[in-house]
């Protein structure tokens, strides 16, 4: 997972973006830093997977925005979130240009009635409003300020939203510099899946100056369904989805280390799963997450890297702040435990697989 | 918190409950061990503590039981649980006999109509079915086989209800000593709180044999409006019981560690609240006791205590079977610092308190 300080290395050592042939994978993905696997393993699925972390929270039939903009927009990281964040731009009625490493993802959106751009600079020339959807600081950085970055064309007192996950100090970083050059910085984390993008019904966790919310505002009313504002700085936005995440992550060990003990004990897990999502010690992520278990589905929805980088946020935050978080702590180590028997990229469901395989507990569709 | 075997030594060193003038505590806790603070100071609440973990999870509405029983039933323990369930077990029919360690709750029930026991042995006498409503497995021991006993006076073919939670091991003890005397033990954890005692609308996590169902099903149907069938042993009903604390537990120290974490960051909590409770990080406890915090209110709804005692039966169930639980350990370890720091018998939200005073952070109406 990234320290807090080697991340900030890792930032100026970041690669721009490489082209990729791959479809099947987020794209923007690419653009990572070069040595750092524990870092950007994550990210090759983070468009699907840190989003898909809190989808479904909201009932259905929350109203897609109908907000109707105006003017231009940039949309940086064309996978499965920011492709459909883009459909919504446009919708709306912005002009909007999209840019992805992976040419095959600008070349459908250009087809599709959208302006393909070859580079962030060139996407964000002359746009009111930029919205970043990449996975990480250190890619944020590169779309920012690295070769062809969205700061050499950006005009004076146009906005950039920033949706990654991040630790907060380094998103408040981030800002500065950018604002520094008379543009405006949005702390924007998302949540809400691929499907929700699409919608314009994405929940919001946002923070940054007044000005940078009033510029922004018609792209947010245009992707999101709901809107958090919760602060006049950038870092806020960050603080509350890394709070969600701590929580989110340390459920999906905890309800992996209850279902594999049951398991072990013999219970009928489905039988659990019925009893406790009806019980006090549920959680969203044990009513969520536990069916691949029951199931022996381990399909990724949301990869257990994401955990890893995330809960390693966590950990480089408290540590930093001198605040001891031993039970996140804890968790993190069986997310690290389970990637590191080499189920990185499956479902973060499979923590549970993990605890069953170093106990001989058999779980349904994994032999022990 | 009680070791697998050392609680075992402690049932053999129990004493006979003594009586006691307080009504304000609850009562049966009194038939305690002498000198096991850290084990018995959580069953001084538990009637409110153990069973307020899991109050109002289900919906208001739910119906009181309809049903109309017959037959003699004794109630062991009529704390703010039992003398509810003997309410229950009267309105349905039942000629009720009520014992309790304090002789004031004794003649209160008779003074309302109901039977008053001078021991468990003259509540038991001639009963059909027997429900025990003590905090732990030794004082469910002592109500069985101390002086006075239960065992002394049921008659063959009768049912005896234990609603303790405990280790599922102790409960199968206990279950096969009382079985092969002829009579039968239903394992039966409660939930759901002083109210839905009095309402007949209890939860019950319940397993043994179906001829002990069979006897025990009317008083069930008195008292529960949610009835979990789940096994035909003893200690089913425990252990399912067991994995929903391992939950509950982890749960409540992960909200403790996000509230507080997030107050260090300057957070507004209330807007974490908001935030979290709308989002994938959410858990019953979390929205059930971050309340607590957000108010600075530590009245006990449910101590500290009742979570040093289930996480410890969690850690000794769990190092019993070599089954690894580091997250629930690492739960326990917070639960035992904040009763270590003297709030053992404060809500168990206090746990938020324990991580803003080592860091300094403050909580409302908790001067850090």
């Amino acid at each position: 997972m990234p320290l807090r300080r080697s991340s900030w290395r890792a930032l100026r050592r970041c690669s721009p973006p490489r082209p990729s042939s791959s479809t099947s994978e987020p794209t923007a993905s690419r653009g990572a830093c070069r040595g750092r696997p524990l870092l950007h393993k994550p990210s090759q699925r983070s468009f699907l997977s840190e989003d898909q972390v809190m989808t479904e929270q909201f009932s259905p039939e929350v109203a897609t925005s109908g907000a109707t903009g105006t003017g231009r927009a940039a949309v940086i990281g064309l996978g499965s979130m920011g492709y459909g964040m883009a459909q919504s731009l446009k919708r709306a009625g912005f002009d909007v240009a999209g840019f992805d490493v992976n040419a095959a993802a600008v070349e459908r959106f250009a087809a599709e009635g959208g302006r393909g751009a070859s580079s962030p600079a060139e996407a964000a020339r002359d746009a009111d409003v930029v919205v970043s959807v990449v996975v990480n600081a250190a890619q944020t950085e590169t779309i920012l300020f690295g070769p062809d970055g969205v700061a050499q064309t950006l005009a004076d007192g146009a906005v950039f939203l920033s949706s990654a996950t991040m630790d907060p100090d380094v998103a408040r970083a981030l800002a500065a510099r950018l604002e520094a050059t008379g543009r405006l910085y949005l702390d924007a984390p998302i949540s809400g899946g691929a499907q929700r993008a699409a919608e314009g019904a994405l929940t919001v966790l946002a923070s940054g100056s007044p000005e940078a919310f009033a510029k922004a505002r018609p792209a947010l009313d245009a992707m999101a369904a709901r809107l958090y504002e919760l602060g006049d700085a950038p870092g806020q936005g960050a603080a509350f989805k890394m709070i969600n995440q701590l929580l989110a992550g340390v459920h999906i060990a905890a309800a992996s280390e209850a279902i594999a003990f049951a398991a072990r004990q013999g219970l009928d897990i489905a039988k659990v799963y019925e009893v406790i999502t009806a019980s006090a010690g549920n959680s969203w992520m044990f009513e969520n997450r536990m069916p691949h278990v029951v199931d022996g589905d381990y399909t990724p929805r949301s990869a257990v890297d994401i955990f890893v980088k995330d809960l390693g946020i966590i950990q480089d935050m408290a540590r930093s702040a001198k605040f001891p978080v031993p039970v996140s702590a804890a968790a993190l180590q069986m997310f690290l435990a389970t990637s590191a028997a080499g189920m990185g990229r499956d479902d973060d469901a499979s923590v549970a697989r993990l605890y069953a395989r170093i106990t001989g507990t058999r779980l349904p569709g994994d032999p022990a």
